[in-house]
């Protein structure tokens, strides 16, 4: 397995950027497509640092990996304050989300998930500590993001299951990285990009807990997410 | 005092992982008995990992003891998936809050206050610093809680006077460990008890600010939380 | 520059002890002066100590600075209980904000600023992040008090450019420190300072990102904060 790069533990740097990047810009982006409030370039700056940059930020506070390496390099901010640019020069242009940007969510769901299971492990923690700490490193930003926007988090209602496709590729890395880390890594972020594809071509959603059976998804016919 | 446990500095495993699972139980509960919002499966979890785990994570962050200590063993994640699972098994038929759990749920606030304390003291920072910690690993986790629900910490508000019962806890823990921690840890957690069943027996809430004398309690008629 | 104190690395501890008591003041009569809510004695101490000490739990949880700085003495939780204890006492009565409280606020965004960014300078962090640590440390506080209050931070939104005063200050100081760390800091602080009189005066306010133009300022005729 030595041919596949070790996403997770030695993850590249221009693809750690590329993640943080569309992150990022989908966090800015929030600024401009809100019609409910009137967000100002500090707001769209702070999304677009939280969305890209907080889950490691949570991740790298609940190991110990201080100071938060995100900050140790001047590489992941100027990559984020290259994506509010973008954000402010295209705005709604490409707020419209495409494609490829969805996409590349999703791989950065997975890498963010994989690698969190692996700064844990590194750091010595248990496997279940490991996996909590891959998802909320993959779903964390989101979630902080949306505290400042006053908003209930997506991924706690009733959605589309966001949290369970990290929740997937914590679970596929954590138990093949027994095997190989090289393989675990790219089975973890691939697992991600297949959940998610299925849970978005079915339109799968979470169920609310107080109608039962809430570990089952429902399909819906409209896909939004 | 040598006959007591050491509550504090040396918390029997047993004893804090029944806080934390009564904790997560009550925290993974509010999901299903919410009428307002559509909580799923990652909510509940959220729920239950925050009000059992998120007073600890403060508390060491702040101390600067991490990985954080919940994380380092397996045992605290598995039991608030335990009690996660029970939420979900029994759902909104124990809503009713019991006695059981509230005293319970007493016992903890007295139990994590204490042991903020006695974490504090351990990282060498000032009596004043110490009881600051205390109360904040005690009530914490619920104001994590309430912030990602999109709700004002009730704690914050006039209402049952919570976070005073936790700040009685360190007080009574402060000034009696210079003496024995043992027999400390013992009077700390008993005074919370005391404390909580007083307030709730004679219905004391706390008064808002703005109607001066905010630090009288008000003697309500109903005994609602 | 000798005669100039080291204001960033070595703040004189009555100056850090005021700029934190006069935010945990300011915090703490948000309580008081806010007829919406019902805040209990706990709020107002919450808000107080948010507002003086949540930017350097940040900063310092950033940066590796653990325990955070100002748990490390009583002083720091010493000056926000008497905060506390004066907002109490004279609540409503000074609650319309004074000329010289405001300054003091302003300095304290300066110097917190500055301070953040010589934090992260120590930790070895590049200058960009020692300026978002900068300004994060300074606006920080104010951030944690909103969320809890359960409204969106006023600094996201288009309103009186606090944040990117602090911005000014952090990069005033980023860029003359390699000069000189004393001049630097007094710099910084004094940009700061005069940055927040400019944007009062002529009643500068940011704009709306969607609304395009978002990197300049409106000028608005009530000068309003």
């Amino acid at each position: 397995m030595d041919f596949l790069p070790d996403l997770a533990n030695e993850t590249p740097l221009w693809l750690a950027l590329v993640t943080v990047g569309v992150n990022a810009l989908v966090g800015a982006l929030q600024a401009s497509i809100d019609d409910d409030h009137h967000w100002d370039i500090v707001g769209m700056a702070t999304f677009g640092l939280l969305m890209g940059l907080g889950g490691g930020f949570i991740r790298d506070l609940l190991v110990g990996n201080t100071p938060v390496e995100s900050l140790r390099t001047p590489w992941f901010l100027a990559t984020v304050l290259g994506a509010i640019i973008v954000a402010l020069a295209v705005g709604e242009h490409i707020a419209k989300v495409t494609l490829l940007v969805e996409l590349l969510e999703a791989l950065a769901l997975g890498l963010f998930s994989v690698a969190g299971v692996a700064y844990a492990t590194r750091a010595e923690l248990p496997i279940i500590a490991g996996i909590f700490v891959g998802v909320v490193s993959a779903v964390g930003g989101g979630v902080l993001l949306s505290v400042l926007k006053n908003e209930v988090p997506r991924i706690l209602l009733a959605s589309a299951p966001l949290a369970l496709v990290a929740l997937v590729a914590a679970l596929v890395y954590a138990v093949t990285t027994t095997w190989s880390s090289r393989a675990a890594a790219v089975a973890g972020i691939g697992a991600a990009l297949v959940a998610h594809v299925a849970t978005r071509t079915f339109g799968l959603r979470t169920r609310r807990v107080s109608d039962g059976s809430a570990l089952l998804l429902t399909r819906v016919e409209r896909r939004d997410k």
